[in-house]
């Protein structure tokens, strides 16, 4: 579908979906994820993974069917690329795609950032600030460089299969978004131990411009990774998944 | 659809379904969020951040599948005013939904009180009592009427484009209700530490005619916020999100 | 649908419901809603309120997708009995029915107190063993009889509601399940501090018959509550929500 | 569907899903399920079974949209057995996707214990290292042999009846994915205190073959009860739940 939808829309569109995706699931993880702020041992009320597992593939879910019929929702650089890997996204839209995700992250990041200097006692802390990604002495749990990379290439590789095959022109489009969505919650509850969960490089840009430091140096892995399993993921689609098929 | 349904018909359907919205949102936070009542410390039970934002979306999406096909199921003014605001809701039933609205709020947030009251020792003490809303001394994370405000405004705007971009004639009817009750979670998982999360006018004054004192003091910006996202929204989805569709 | 399925394939199906129902909703409670069963104060790995009502409600979702073409999965005499108010349910079949649901309940009680009973160190104990429903002293938060009563009816009202709207013919058949099982996760996590949630004489008697005492002397009320709220939404519905359709 | 898909893909999907059901779920039980690892009493951020249960659910219903047109998605040997029970699948093909199942599952278990294995200070350890499946000693909870023999068959027996009810050609083949996965998140909220919960022989086996000891001496009943359970399940759907439909 968006067959006829001018670019400049699916630019608004990709901007606010990962707007929301960093909004919401950055924004859970900083503000909510443990609560009271000052109790962090025993956290009686805060989300912890679980919630901001939840709330990073809500936002995917409820862009879905925002914003799909505008731009496909993809509000994900690496999405982005397999896509076009698999032939179903054309190349010369992407650099205009990943642009506005970078840029709808950036603002949420920017947004976040605000909202949380709201309260009395906030400052940019920890291993992961803003929740950024990380490896080494910024992985949550303490994770070597590659087991970051590895989990990254493979969580993206399956999260980009689950795209390809739930949207599949065989299968149920009403119902795609529940997948998609659902599946990011699942890479959130396997690896935000490892690498705070990234899949996503726009997310990861957008909260490492306002944490600096450590979060900019090893940014580049969480631009490497995610789009390393994406046109993998695009290729074993479109040349074992669905080879033969016309 | 509903076109041809008697206004005392919306009105009774909007009355019970923000009824519900408050009886299961401020219900599940009042009467289950931490559990044993005396162990606030480490909430062995109690459902915490993460189980009253789901019963506060799954209010709304039980409700969307049950009276969506009468009224619309807006049980919230800011949704009204948005809806209209885009173009899709006449602005001569707009009271008419307001007000049932309100009324089902009060009603759920009197019966609330009253079945809490049913266990001795209980009273209505702390920040949020009843499960009110508010900013600064009243923000669960103490957050300043600055944070509150934008993240009250910045989360009702995306609430109504994901209400008006998955109920578009060119999506998914029998899906909508999933995106739009889980974006009510995922609105709450960010929000309740700053304001103890609104995005909707009826919900706060439901329970603030009960708890009083400074929730109704603080009631106007849970009026003003609201309303101004979604008419920015309504504002974005008609000149922008859909401009050139006929 | 299912107008020509054999009233013995309606039983063996609502029996087969039923079964799973307590089994899943009262099993989640029983074995694993605290964990390590001797750490109640922290509950570090334990389901807690949360999770006992997301598998009461996925029983009923599941089921409705297994068994909804066979009976109409009511696997709730309330159901059954606001079914029949509401005029889409004869009365000559409600006796079947009730008889089959309560059988599948106390046979799934039986073996939930017997794969209970297979560690060292189980024994009923508590003020609601196997997850009996119960008030005053038998209520989980201390509520009284009137906030016990109010609460099971006022919240099988609105289940009933949600079950009758959302398989209105002019809804959508194949989402039903989907909103009628997550308002019963929502109606637990508002009530199980009240009255360890009924809603359903069925599942009450499932267990209650098996742990005696004071859950046989209070199980009046979780057969009373139920009925009368279903059976008040069964009219609402008919002649208020339905009132001038043909 | 998938009638003239090869059977080399069939595999190949198998393969991933089964993949992915390992990984998912045996990984966000070693990597997540306690968080901080040292701080297993409070476990603050930590999902909890509530957030294991989710992962295996979501493995399976995301992948029921991914690889449902190719293979069906069993990524399950009982499941493929209680198929070709009720006359679904053909047993010419029961081989092939047993040991696509198995090879998926031991490939993600020797990547899990790879990921796992790169942070100082981890080591197999517990009762059900790698998140494992077992009785008596090595039941989370304590439970017995009995109590573990019957709740695998009774929950596999339940798990096939709802595939097998929610794919019935009468129902609603885009929803299916829906209840299958959300029936698989119910068994683990009911047992993994009982078993660690398999109902999935590939499962079991998947982080068997790397953990060893008393996981392989015990692996015998992770195929048998939940084989057992499926077989039981198909029959019932032929001969009693479907009988006399043509």
């Amino acid at each position: 579908m968006a067959a006829a939808v001018p670019l400049s829309k699916k630019f608004l569109a990709e901007f606010i979906g990962t707007f929301w995706l960093v909004l919401g699931g950055c924004g859970s993880a900083v503000l909510a994820a443990v609560f009271p702020y000052a109790q962090a041992d025993a956290n009686p009320l805060g989300l912890g993974f679980l919630g901001v597992a939840l709330a990073f593939g809500l936002t995917l879910l409820t862009m879905a069917y925002t914003i799909g019929r505008i731009s496909g929702c993809h509000i994900n650089p690496a999405v982005s690329f397999g896509l076009w890997a698999s032939g179903r996204f054309p190349g010369s839209q992407l650099l205009s795609y990943v642009v506005a995700q970078v840029l709808g992250a950036i603002v949420a990041g920017g947004l976040l950032y605000g909202v949380a200097s709201g309260r009395a006692g906030f400052e940019l802390s920890g291993s992961n600030p803003l929740a950024t990604n990380g490896f080494g002495a910024h992985s949550p749990g303490g994770y070597s460089f590659w087991a970051a990379l590895i989990i990254e290439v493979v969580l993206t590789f399956i999260f980009l299969l689950v795209i390809l095959g739930s949207t599949h022109r065989d299968t149920f489009p009403s119902m795609a978004g529940v997948p998609i969505g659902l599946s990011l919650v699942l890479i959130h509850l396997i690896s935000i131990p490892v690498t705070n969960t990234s899949v996503n490089p726009a997310r990861s840009t957008g909260v490492a411009v306002w944490a600096g430091g450590d979060a900019m140096a090893q940014l580049w892995l969480f631009w490497l990774a995610p789009i390393v399993g994406a046109l993998l993921a695009g290729w074993v689609q479109r040349h074992l998944l669905e080879a033969g098929e016309s």
